[in-house]
């Protein structure tokens, strides 16, 4: 299978890293296809622009390469920090800017744009990894974990994916190095689990 | 008072950029401040780097006076459009560099970042405007509305924001121009509500 890892973190040293970086040897492993997207690496832009709103407007390499990855990909991992409960600006505007009508979705003839599209993805499971400060309980009831529903319902399940499972590992700042090793053992386990090797 | 407006719409000729001139006009006829922030005008980079992480690491020019507006407003007036659930990534950029710990929020003292903060935000009183394409009724029942909890829990009440008023008007593709004559009254009068002509 051929898997798209996207991260977005701007410290090398972060466990989001760490993460990324076990998910993406889980797959090899298995003999999987990975391609890894590293957003602050690759000086991703993440601003939508007018005139890359029409579903056949040409678009720069870069996006153009992503929106690739995107349709070609059997499956998802995204890699995130949980930022005021939602991801980093560079992750919102990665999808801003390639989940893009016709490539990963499409509204039906003569809908204007009012009616319910159709998911165009290929993949039809992903993974979606996150990192916080927030205790678990206060997450849930204060601030409703607005990330679940944000990838599941709103991104995700919209674009055609519906095999959907999401880790948020916390709290960061009063972890030690067992525990994170612990979480990178899960991590390594909900991958394998997920996409596992093909016969 | 002084109202921080702040907009992020890619198209000088769309509905957001309307919303935001009816409230500065509003604002002005009743004798207010106003300072107006267009985001995408002011080519604002949304990127939060590793070294912007610390309370008081220097910041670049713009993002400097943003944190200052922001902390010497007594109100602020949020719009743009529900792009997945969120706001466009230059938007969700504003957040995370500039409500900032210090500016917006601080720990208590031996918090090493794991408990409840204290919101900063001289501010009171906030208005978000959003437009979208979705009927109401799936917005609530499929997507849940992230927008609404998204700003009025996980960032404005965070930061000490505790007046909260929100409205998204739709669906854009599907009006006229008498219903967004309509709903720009209905700004106007939003506006005038909550932040009205001192004595």
């Amino acid at each position: 299978m051929t898997i798209l890892l996207v991260l977005a973190h701007p410290n090398e040293q972060s466990f989001n890293y760490a993460i990324a970086d076990t998910a993406r040897r889980t797959l090899e492993d298995l003999d999987h296809q990975v391609i890894f997207r590293d957003l602050y690496c690759d000086g991703f832009d993440p601003l939508l622009w007018q005139d890359e709103f029409p579903t056949k407007a040409p678009l720069p390499p870069l996006v153009e390469e992503y929106c690739t990855e995107l349709a070609a990909a059997d499956g998802l991992i995204i890699v995130h920090p949980n930022w005021w409960g939602m991801p980093p600006a560079i992750m919102k505007g990665w999808v801003d800017r390639v989940f893009r009508p016709g490539v990963a979705y499409e509204f039906l003839e003569g809908d204007k744009g009012e009616g319910i599209p159709l998911g165009l993805l290929k993949a039809q499971s992903a993974l979606v990894f996150n990192t916080c400060n927030t205790p678990a309980e206060r997450e849930q009831e204060v601030f409703g974990d607005p990330l679940e529903r944000l990838w599941q319902v709103c991104i995700l399940d919209f674009c055609g994916i519906k095999d959907f499972e999401r880790r948020m590992f916390g709290m960061m700042v009063l972890s030690d190095a067992e525990q994170r090793q612990g979480w990178l053992d899960e991590v390594a386990r909900m991958v394998a689990r997920r996409f596992p090797a093909q016969e």
